[in-house]
């Protein structure tokens, strides 16, 4: 109590300590005196800090359930919500909240949300050792009793200084107990492991259907499409005249409207997905073990992705035709903005899934709070494509074991050598800036070789882009040789008509500085050169590099992929502009005649590739 | 004040608050007196609290560093230290130690030792709002001060409650300031992200050789080890007796001895890895984008990779070679236990590589406490492969955003089905369980079709095993039908001669059973009806799927992979057995010839493949 008082105090808050034992809960008068006494205190800005008065109490030690009406402090907080109407009641324990197993397991999850007709009789605790006083059972009694009653209850982390706070702000941490729970899960869907969870089964059995039966769901949604038309394009003017209300930006405006069109655009592309080749159980390598005994190594769906995509609600039809294309499981976030666009295209898709896939296949998360959980979810879901902000990447990178498809930045360099053709040299420099300058594809500093000052080269560059606009800082050499501001920093993304120009001794020095300062998206040489071009794509260790050609061209459609899922700067799974390859893995099969290893003496094993014949 | 006092009565701790202001330091009486006061209140377990004594101090507000001694409690800390002939100085701070750049700047990266000499001039602090009482700045100044007097000196964050105990451990955490911190870095060697940095520089000059040059490093290596085979048996040998006299098991001693030959097996092998077709450079697609313009998908090395591996040493050779034939970079950490092999090997290896390379291509790390380290370094290391238990995949898994290759358990399942070949199938079952039971694509658990209870199947089965030694656990429906203890879970990994039997209605009720508690690493089926079998090797969603094969042929060298890198559960980058193609990703190269987006409108697009002819 000492310790409470003297920290309160530091807050110049004064605190009063009230003891009590489970007797005076007996006495009615005492249960009115007491709500008395509580509002007095706060009105009084005095915290009250209750406690078991141990020295006058009459109960037997240890303490027991049986005959007191409070059994420790989790039961007392319980039974002091109720008596003062308390809005919400919050346990503090020394894990995070309420596991599925043992906490130390880990298959065990934290439970967000605590049903009990649901979960009753379903969880492990910890340790029997840590069943009694204090422990989680104690907790979760305490929480079922205050929360059956009416008071909210969170279990969370007391190691947290700051976890009242979030509580209080309505995040989403520790387990929440509820009398009406189940009203906290958005109409009717379900929670967020739920959700991957089905998304993950009805996968299964959608890529253990044949090809065409795949294909049938793809020309039914086409349909469903062209039908709803003015469905869609009614919900969709409510989003852009609700975005209007709301003083939106006219760009987001443009993205989030459904031009004229678009809806039989989608369609017809849905039908070219419908009828492209089987993506999946294709046999990429065969091999001949020993005789007859063939293994497969055979293209399969990744699972379960998670999509988090901004205002666009086409983008929506796009990843769920792939998704089902490529026998994947799909959950969809999409921008508030794009809410009732999102909802009625989300319907129509799924109203075409047989229920034998079952409509779990695609799932529209519709609250943000959900994306938290959901990142945590590394068992169930498989890939994460964050399509937005390089701010937006960054953090779920950051925030996620789930491996995720994308990239935070995108500094493409456009290297100039010294043997470069300068009509060639211009036009690239200029298309690669200033085409689409928010593109992640875009060039964000111009590297010069340094023989190109005298010769006029640089001047050139220069006039070619302050002609049509561009802002040009420099670095550190090219801001003493002509006189320019310097850049902020050579790892600066800048997605406007500005760029960053430096003078380098030659392509290793590009190299170096391209290895130093980028972000290993595209970077490209202008060069007539062979041998240096050579070194130069050699040497660059980026996701795509270039030959006199514009960074722009980096990028799923203008690389022949047909659809693109991203541009991924990760070296891992899938690198530069992907494709539908990226939504897919591998399985290896055998299929043997009763092979065993032991006995693989006897055996000649030949590995004869046979994949040409596959 | 009041609130350390308090703090420390909860421990029975008395303080003492000393107040002091800088005119104090000035008296040399002063100081000795301070010296003698201080070890008094220490004899008698009092802790001493320091302040300044604002209310008498003449100094003039606000705090200047030109006349005083001390200006801030940083540096009275300092003074303080240096008086009292401090051990360790603590300064803690709101981030987490000393960064390069300003804490908020995802490029921004602690720096775990700071050496004066060269960081002094190229650390950049944070907002200049910061630099003044208390910022980084006077913290770094009052640690130098302290640090050049001959007092350790570590800066660390003050929010992480149990920060000062892990300092007091000898934990890395924070940024340590030290007179000799050069000395702190291993003999010679680079702290962690100096040591990726360099393996990646190191790298990068690596895969610009020529392939022929590349595999010369091959065979002077293999040459080298066996020259210097009696010295690598001489340390083994040293590693063995010591991990004899340590107490170790049998099996590691067994594990970490080089058997006699086991030099010139080795060598031999890195010289069939010399001869092999050049990985990297492999053009796997080849497009031709428009007239003259070509794309190329080609195969190249990942970058730098951490190899994390138990007791044997060959694995150092292994995998140092391997990394050296796909131009990657490498940091190893081997067992404590194998140190002196380690060391010799990795000599022998890197006294090979080139200057024009660097010996930084692969580095050794030394100690344990760098783990944690290298593993926060993903803007440098790109794929960790963990060679060891269980629970060092998961943990290392669990604590680091680097893709992680390897699995955490192998649960595998063989499903002998009621059309099964009941010979095939027992020799298939006792083969999974007990050519190794140890590895991880051992059977765990056997489902067996309900159709084989009465035909006396299942008892065959059984008595197959138990007659080999195979204790058997059951799950519910089989605890009943046969009378078997319960065993502890399905999703239960028992490495021994354990397994667990499970009675199952049918094919798809054992694909439920694998998909609910299987690991997704091997699974098999034992039948004669084809239709079964595909049923089974189209869906179940394993990295390997057999038919009337064992489990245990899921392996790189009887896949027919060459080197085994190991074997991967997740479904990003690599699945299953996991040879050369798990360490090289692929880099996107297009030729052009001035090629621009903007002018698309005038050129035709074919996307012609041209892979074939590649």
């Amino acid at each position: 109590m000492a310790l409470y008082d003297t920290l309160f105090s530091q807050l110049d808050v004064t605190s009063a300590q009230l003891l009590v034992t489970d007797n005076d809960f007996r006495s009615p008068e005492f249960r009115k005196q007491l709500s008395e006494t509580v509002d007095s205190l706060l009105d009084l800005k005095v915290i009250p800090v209750f406690n078991e008065n141990d020295s006058i109490s009459t109960r037997r030690a240890p303490y027991e359930d049986s005959s007191g009406i409070f059994w420790d402090n989790d039961s007392l907080a319980a039974l002091l919500a109720l008596e003062l109407k308390a809005d919400l009641l919050v346990l503090l324990s020394d894990v995070d909240g309420l596991y599925s197993g043992p906490p130390s397991d880990p298959q065990s999850k934290l439970i967000y949300t605590y049903i009990k007709e649901k979960l009753e009789n379903t969880i492990t605790f910890g340790d029997k050792s840590r069943l009694g006083r204090g422990g989680m059972t104690a907790k979760v009694k305490a929480a079922v009793y205050a929360s059956q009653a009416g008071i909210p209850v969170v279990i969370t982390s007391g190691f947290a200084g700051d976890n009242i706070i979030k509580v209080l702000q309505g995040q989403h941490i520790g387990t929440l107990f509820h009398r009406e729970a189940d009203k906290f899960i958005p109409s009717g869907e379900l929670n967020a492991r739920e959700m991957a969870v089905a998304a993950r089964e009805s996968s299964r059995l959608l890529q253990a259907m044949p090809a065409e039966e795949r294909s049938k769901i793809l020309l039914s949604i086409a349909d469903a499409l062209e039908s709803n038309e003015k469905l869609i394009i009614h919900e969709n003017e409510a989003d852009v005249a609700d975005a209007h209300d709301d003083g939106y930006e006219s760009s987001l405006l443009s993205r989030l409207a459904l031009k004229p069109g678009k809806v039989s655009t989608l369609a017809k592309a849905i039908r070219v997905l419908a009828s492209m080749e089987e993506p999946i159980g294709q046999v990429l390598k065969r091999t001949e073990l020993s005789d007859g005994f063939i293994l497969e190594k055979m293209s399969s769906p990744l699972g379960v992705l998670l999509v988090i995509f901004e205002s666009r609600p086409e983008a929506l039809v796009q990843i769920a035709s792939l998704a089902i294309r490529t026998g994947n499981g799909l959950l969809l976030k999409g921008g508030k903005e794009a809410k009732r666009s999102n909802a009625i295209l989300h319907k129509i898709i799924t109203s075409c899934i047989p229920e034998t896939v079952g409509k779990g296949l695609i799932g529209l998360v519709t609250s943000r709070d959900e994306i938290p959980e959901l990142l945590k979810l590394d068992d169930v879901i498989d890939l994460v494509i964050p399509r937005g902000s390089n701010a937006l990447v960054y953090q779920i990178k950051s925030s996620t074991q789930i491996p995720v498809l994308g990239h935070a930045d995108g500094i493409c360099h456009v290297y100039v050598d010294k043997s470069a053709d300068m009509e060639k040299a211009k036009n690239i420099v200029l298309d690669a800036k200033t085409d689409y300058p928010a593109a992640c594809n875009a060039m964000e500093t111009l590297l010069v070789h340094e023989g190109l000052m005298d010769t006029g080269g640089v001047n050139e560059l220069l006039i070619e882009l302050q002609t049509k606009g561009v802002s040009i800082n420099g670095g550190p050499r090219a801001c003493t040789l002509l006189n320019l501001p310097a850049a902020p920093s050579f790892h600066h993304e800048y997605s406007s008509m500005t760029c960053t120009i430096e003078i380098v001794d030659d392509v290793h020095a590009a190299i170096d500085h391209i290895h130093k300062h980028g972000s290993a998206h595209t970077d490209c040489i202008v060069t007539e050169d062979s041998e240096v071009a050579d070194i130069f794509l050699r040497q660059v260790d980026s996701a795509a590099v270039f030959h006199n050609a514009s960074t722009r061209f980096s990028d799923g459609f203008r690389f022949g992929l047909g659809a693109e899922v991203g541009i991924s700067t990760s070296r891992i799974h899938a690198r530069g502009p992907v494709g539908v390859e990226g939504l897919l893995t591998t399985r290896w099969i055998a299929r043997g005649n009763g092979h065993v290893v032991d006995n693989d003496k006897g055996v000649v094993y030949t590995h004869k590739d046979l994949t040409q014949q596959a």
